[in-house]
This record gives structure tokens, sequence and C-alpha cells, in this order.
């Protein structure tokens, strides 16, 4: 059944109170007026001493109850997904690098460094979806000429959720030998499906609080934040310019936008303000689709070698063009002979055509004549073909073209939610797009296509977290510290000056 | 890359005057008057005599200009699909059961008697499609007792276009044989992609007048045709009721409305008016996809078995369902537990968690368990399982999952056209349907659900043969003899006067 295409916003949660002694809180000369009193208070120059006492006290007994300091935030890249030690797992849950990638567990690079932050966090945020568990946690720098920490990013697949749970019971092991807190005062921020399915798995395994967190809420929460604090984090496509950073909101308010969120399924979120949202649609056409109808098709074991295959494939091999149909353009229409009027729909013909083929000569027909792309059997990419009676067709093409047809039909769709309720900003985030460029060129050509070059495509760099990250947040008021590019706030140029020195803080 | 969007309308066809001496025409009461005019010409009243040699030599030397006189039209229901004798293939290329059904050649049943049109008819019709030939002709009834005739509907595989062309062959000898005419006066109506590709291949074989008529606007043609002229030809569908045909026009003019043409991949093309028309999407996903990726994933050898399979099959068998996220209602988007929120979302998952358990404990991990549909080895349609690692997943649980992925996913994209376009009826022509219950409910349902019943599919009976027929009947003017039912003209219940007498002419 199609999912429900609307609901109302949800209540903004409550905003509480400031502290009155706010350690590290820094004042940000653009806040709304409202929220600049709030930063009046605190020893806010004093940022290169260790976290005290009382102040781990006050951040364990009260659970996610910290403000984080972001000033000077940006993206600690490291590909090879290498982490901090204290990141790592203990020995007894430790994995080879085989069983993380076996074992659907993978530390994702680009952490967040956060210089200024020296204050104990007394949480983590897990977003636990239908295919991946994405967690977020914060660590300090353990060199001792650093100061600050970093927020860390790693993802399980859902269905090694005992490893998830592992994993956590490990950095709750860290936290105590950091902050000599008892277990319970680690606080477990939860969203997504298996925040509630697996509730009370969690909470058995850990002792510890759980709170579980609106899936939606938490996405918009977590780009919220990406778009407004992180530099180099929200980026546009272009086969000339594949990441083109937006140095600042792409307009003088980021209001509205539509944020389409790919991960096994599609849901397609209007954003109207701060935690403003309404579910508009979504589809069932996900990742789970491509990732699962490739498990059927091809010999790839995970996402990683479907995009491999994908990007050595010639879907032309299985799509039937216009130009397959009518010899020549679709001229009237303005429909190119190049245009793709069929996904697949190649495949049953010449499949029949072997077939008669058999029949009429009882010879063996070879479709391989049709397929330009060439096998290379030394990578371990690329699969055997899969015969249909006497057809062969490559996992190659296959995987192209079920890419392309997954991401231009959510282009499709993303398009006309958004053409219905006026949004110009697409923001495409989850775990399908993973950084790949197939994906987001045919992404940003739909979306460009369909509206004539009237709406544009945005990408971020840490797409899969964004549900985890605005459950890290979401205990932070909102709009405390935020850059005043919320709310029909300072123009851009203002909206950023916090870089320069007076970075925010997102406090209790 | 997606279809374009829009383009302008295509001019009308200019409209040739009436004949001034019209055998065959019937007043129509309540034309329009400029239109009724044209019919107070003729000896209208004499219906029961055969055509005159002078007819026919008129209707010979202008290949496509005949008047077909509809009044009484009906549909013929022979399931069997037995045809009329002088319809048949001579023998030199007639074949067996087995061979129609293999050699993709099938003659549909459904008919369409016109008794009270007794003059020749000097031209055929095909529509040549990505994967099908639909072709549409006139024979008279050969029982004495019967006078008038009947038109026909043949449809073949693009693929096998030599078999569609030797039936044109044979439909020129029978003819010539009725009617002693020369072979070049047997005219064609081509239209589909397929009148230009195979343009030259045809006017060779035949050496006849190709006439190559534009897509859209034939499809449009032969549907305003269908509503408006033929009774028990428009339904739409519910469980409880599953052909509830449309006795009238949906509303006082049957404008606009939006035509979702699905074949190999699918168009959406709004018509304000007769012959006025906007092709305002599309999407590549469409028949093509589910032959092609079932071809692949299924021993079934035609669409017939794929249905066969989709009607036995289970999709939450493969479908990840938001109850499988989140273990309960995702209530606050009114989300069911039972909605599919991943098509083929368990798949990937099963496959992982299969070779980890084979890992773990060496042992074999059998899927079964996970499907609760039955397989029944002695039926034909039923497939062995397909395995992926050590996981079965079987071929009726694959296409009935794959069915209502692409059926949703084109209602969901048929709303958002639609309401963007404020349009209310929404028919669903193209071979995809097939008469097919699952389809035809899924479609339905979607339009339903996401409108919240605001607008409303139909669905047509010869869903198939919109472009055959309009590209049949598009060298009659426009509208002339038609009945009020267009353009604004009388209320339905005038509008279907003509059927009680009254009959309306398509002519000149």
């Amino acid at each position: 059944m199609p999912p429900d295409l609307s609901l109302s916003s949800a209540p903004s949660s409550t905003v509480s109170a400031p502290p009155t002694s706010a350690a590290e809180a820094v004042p940000t000369s653009h806040e709304q007026p409202q929220q600049h009193q709030h930063q009046q208070t605190g020893q806010y120059r004093n940022h290169k001493r260790r976290t005290t006492q009382p102040e781990l006290v006050d951040a364990i007994s009260h659970p996610g109850d910290v403000r984080i300091n972001v000033q000077g935030a940006f993206i600690v890249d490291e590909e090879n997904g290498s982490t901090t030690p204290s990141s790592e797992p203990s020995s007894e849950t430790s994995m080879s690098l085989q069983e993380l990638e076996d074992g659907g567990y993978e530390h994702d690079g680009k952490d967040i460094r956060l210089p200024n932050h020296t204050q104990g966090v007394s949480h983590i945020a897990v977003d636990i979806g239908g295919s991946l568990a994405k967690l977020v946690y914060f660590t300090r720098e353990h060199s001792s000429s650093e100061i600050g920490g970093r927020l860390n990013f790693v993802k399980f697949e859902t269905d090694k959720i005992d490893t998830c749970i592992e994993f956590m019971r490990h950095l709750q092991a860290e936290h105590q030998t950091q902050n000599g807190s008892k277990p319970k005062d680690l606080c477990v921020m939860a969203t997504g499906g298996g925040a509630f399915k697996y509730y009370d798995k969690i909470r058995e395994a850990l002792k510890v609080e759980v709170l579980r967190e609106d899936e939606m809420e938490c996405l918009i929460i977590g780009l919220d934040f990406f778009i407004t604090e992180i530099p180099s984090e929200v980026f546009t496509y272009s086969e000339a310019n594949p990441m083109s950073f937006v140095a600042s909101p792409p307009s003088k308010t980021i209001y509205p936008y539509l944020l389409v969120n790919i991960g096994s399924g599609v849901s397609m979120i209007k954003v109207s303000g701060p935690r403003q949202y309404t579910r508009i649609g979504g589809t069932s056409l996900g990742g789970g689709t491509l990732w699962g109808l490739l498990s059927l098709l091809t010999g790839a074991r995970n996402f990683d070698d479907m995009l491999k295959l994908a990007e050595k494939g010639d879907n032309t091999a299985v799509d039937m063009l216009v130009g397959d149909i009518y010899g020549m353009d679709y001229n009237k229409i303005g429909l190119k002979s190049t245009a793709i009027a069929s996904s697949f729909g190649k495949v049953y013909k010449m499949k029949r055509a072997a077939e008669r083929e058999a029949e009429d000569h009882g010879g063996l027909a070879n479709g391989d004549h049709e397929h330009p792309s060439a096998s290379s059997p030394l990578d371990p990419t690329s699969a055997d073909p899969i015969n249909v009676g006497n057809t062969k067709f490559k996992a190659e093409d296959i995987s192209r073209s079920l890419l392309y047809a997954v991401s231009n039909n959510i282009g499709q769709i993303a398009y006309l939610h958004a053409s219905a309720h006026n949004l110009e900003h697409i923001y495409f985030g989850g775990s399908f797009i993973g950084g790949h460029y197939q994906t987001m060129n045919t992404l940003s050509y739909a979306i460009k296509f369909w509206s004539k070059g009237e709406k544009k495509a945005y990408f971020l760099r840490h797409e899969g977290y964004l549900g985890a990250v605005g459950a890290f947040l979401k205990r932070q008021p909102r709009n405390w510290g935020r850059r005043g590019s919320m709310d029909g706030g300072p123009l851009p140029g203002e909206g950023f000056e916090g870089r320069d020195g007076n970075g925010p803080v997102w406090g209790r």
C-alpha cells in the first residue's frame, strides 16, 4: 500500500531554560534577541582548560544535558576509516577488517572535530533503520597537544544489532573509565524504527535509559545542523564539478525545503521551519529495492560491489530506448532517441527472440552481440552473465540500469512533490546515495530536467547520519546558540561570521 | 534520462467537408449546430441494403475515406478468441494454438459488432509499440442472416513484425477477393514507434500506401471513441465490483482528463478537448520493466505466466513492511505496520543473515521459514525458488512484489500529475493492465489513496487498442456525427439518446 501522504507537524519540544553557569558558552553577536540573552552568561572566553569535575557530575547527572561547542567545527577526512583510539572497540569486541566488512560494521571517515568542546558528553545516539543502524558518539582527543574532541560516525547492519549494542556497551565502559561515572549515567538517544523494535533489548543489555525520538523530527534537526553549522558539508553535484560546496545556506533562510531521505524506503519531508515538518510523500522503491533486486540478479555481496558493477555497466544493453522503438528521435514530444523509454524493456524481447531463433533454426541464440560492455573475469565485481533461455545479460548492465531506474524515479517523484509545495531546494539524504557519483548525477539531472533548472538538488557528506545526529542534538534547546541562519535571521554572510571566532554553542 | 515533461498540443488535423451524398448517414438530433448541418444530407434511413459498387469504388479510390456507422455498436464477447472466418489468416500463414502463443500472435476476443455498417472499408490500422503490435481491421458478417460487420483486434509481438505484415498481406488478399479492388487500394494506417521504424518494410511488403499518424494523438482519438461510443467499454474497479461499467461519460463533458498509457514504458497525457493534448509526463518503469525483470528472475515464459505467478505470491516474503522496521505501526505519520516500506527490502537482509549464519555455525541457512506461500510443483507457472547464497526466494512472491511496486509507482506518479493539472478522471490504457484484477486493484487503490478519494481510476476492455483504433478512425472528420458528449455538449442522458436509434456515423 502507498504510505500516508500527509501528517500534521509534530509539536516542537519545550525549550528548557539556559544554565546560569555555562562553561564553554561563547557569545554569538548575531543571534536572535530572545536567544542573545542566553549567550551573555558564563566564562565564555575560557577555552583551553580541561573539563572540571563539577561539570562532569552535572553532565552525568543530566543525561543528554550538555552543551556542544561547535565553534570551529570541521570535518576530518579519514577515508581509510581510522579513528581516535578511544573510539575503537575493546579487544573482546574488536574485529578484523574483513569482519568489519562482512559483519556489517563500518566506521565512517569524516569525523567532525570539535576543537573547542572539552566537556564530557554523557549520551550517544543511534538511528536504527530497516537495513542500517547509524551510531554517533563523542570522544575526546587523546593527543595531549590537542584539546576538544570529535563526533564519530559508525554504521552497522541492522541485523547485526547485537554487534551495535556490544559497541555501545564498549562506549559505556570507555565513558566510565574516563569519567568515573556509573553505567546508568550514559544515556542512549535512539530513533528510527529500531528504536521501538529493539527498545527493550537495548535497555536490558546496557542497563541504561533509552530515550526514543521521532524519526522524521531527528532527520530535520540533523539536516538543519549540517546545513547551518558544518563547513564543507552541503554540496551540489555536476559532472564538471562533482562536489561544489555550498559556503552558506542557499538562501537568506534555509526554509522551506524538501528533504528526500533515501534508505531502504524513501520519505519526502516538507520542512517549513525549525522542527516544523510534514511527511508529504514517499515511495517503497528505494535502496532496499536496489540492494534486494541486485542480490537476486548479480553475485554482488554488498552495496559497494553493486555500485562498482554499475560503474562498469551499459544500461542500453537491457533498457529499451526511444530509438529502439522509433528508430529515431520522437521529436514531436521532444524525446531523444537516447532517452530510456522502458527500463529493462529489452530483456523480454531478447529472451523471446532467442527462444524463437532456437525453435526456428534449432541453433543456440546468443545475446552477447547486444551487450557492448566487456566483462573482466579478473575483477571480483564482475559477475557471470545471467542466462535467460539462450540469452546472456551482464550483471554490470543490469546494475547500471536498475541504479538509473531507481534514482530517476525518486528524482521525478521528488520534483513532483517539490513542485506541488513550491519548494525550490531539495536535499537528498540517506545511505542509498553513499557519495556515489552516478547516483548523485542521476538525481541532480532528474531534478534539473523536470524542473527546467528551477529547482536544485543538494547532497551532504554525512548524508546517512541525519537522523543519528538529530537524535544526538535533539536535547539541545531549539535555536539556542545557533547561527542566525534560521527563522529569517541575518544574511548568509552574517550567518556565518561565527566561524571567525564567535562560534555557536549547542546547549541544554 | 527522464522523458520530456511537456509539449505543446499538436495542431488538429483539418476537417474535410462532408459528403454531399452520404449513404448510411443518420441524423443525430443533439449535435452541435455547426455539426448538425452535416447530418442533414444523405438518404440516411436506408440501412438494410448491401454496399453498392459505386460506394465501393468511392471507398477504394479514397483510402481511409469511408464513414463507419457505429449505430448500435456493441462488444461481442469471444473470450476463446475465435473470430469470423474472414478474419482468419489463410492456410499458408495460419498457425496452431501453440504457435499463436509462442509466435507472439493472438486474436483478442471482444470484437466490436457494427450491425448497421455495411459499406466496404478500405483501410486497416496498426499500432506498433516497443513490445506489441496491435492491429485493428473491419470485416463483413458472413452469415447471410446478418448485415453489418465488426472491428477485429489482433496483437503480435513487435519482434514478430513479419508475422504481422504477413497477416496484413492476408487481409489485403481478402480485401481484393471481396471487393475486386487492386492491392494498392488497401490503405494501412500506422502509428506507434514501429510506424516509423518499419515504414519501408511494410510499404515494400504490401506495396501499399502507409499513412503514419502521431502516437499520442491516436491514443486520445481512440480513447474518446471508446468513452463516447461503445457501451460496456469503460469501467471502474473495486474488489466488491471488479467491473462496474460507466453507463455514460463520467461528467457532462469528458474533458479534461488524464490518460495513463502503460505499455513497455508509460506516457501520461493531459487531454483538454478533442485532439487537444499534452504529454505531461511518463516513467520508464512500465510493462517492459515488469516483463524484463521477471524474465530474469522467474521461469515464466510470457506475461500471462507472470500474472499467474503474482496471483499465487506473497509479497511480504520479500517486501520490507513498516512493521518489519518498527515492530508496530508508525502511527505518528499514519503508516500501518502492513504498509510496504521498501519493495524487495527483505531480500538483502535475508541474504546477509543467511551468509552470516553459514559463517557463524557452518550450517546451511534456509530462508523458507520466511516464505509462507506454498509452492505447487504440479503447476506450470510455479517456478523453482531462486537461491541467493543459502536463501531461497519464490518466483510467486517476487512476481507479486514487483507487480505491486510497478503498479503503485505508476499510480502515485499519475496522481501527482493529475493533481498538478487538476484532473479528476484518470484513464488507464495500454497492454500492461491486461484486464488483470490485481493490477487494476493496485492502480485504483493508489489513486483513491493518494487523492483521498477525490480522483477516480477508469479502465477499458480494449485498453491495449486505443492507438490502433485511433489510427483506424483518425481519417474521420473530428466530431462529425459524434454524440453530443464532447465539447460541453448535452447532458449525459441526452448524450446517449443516439443509442436508441439515432446512431452516430463516423464519416469523412
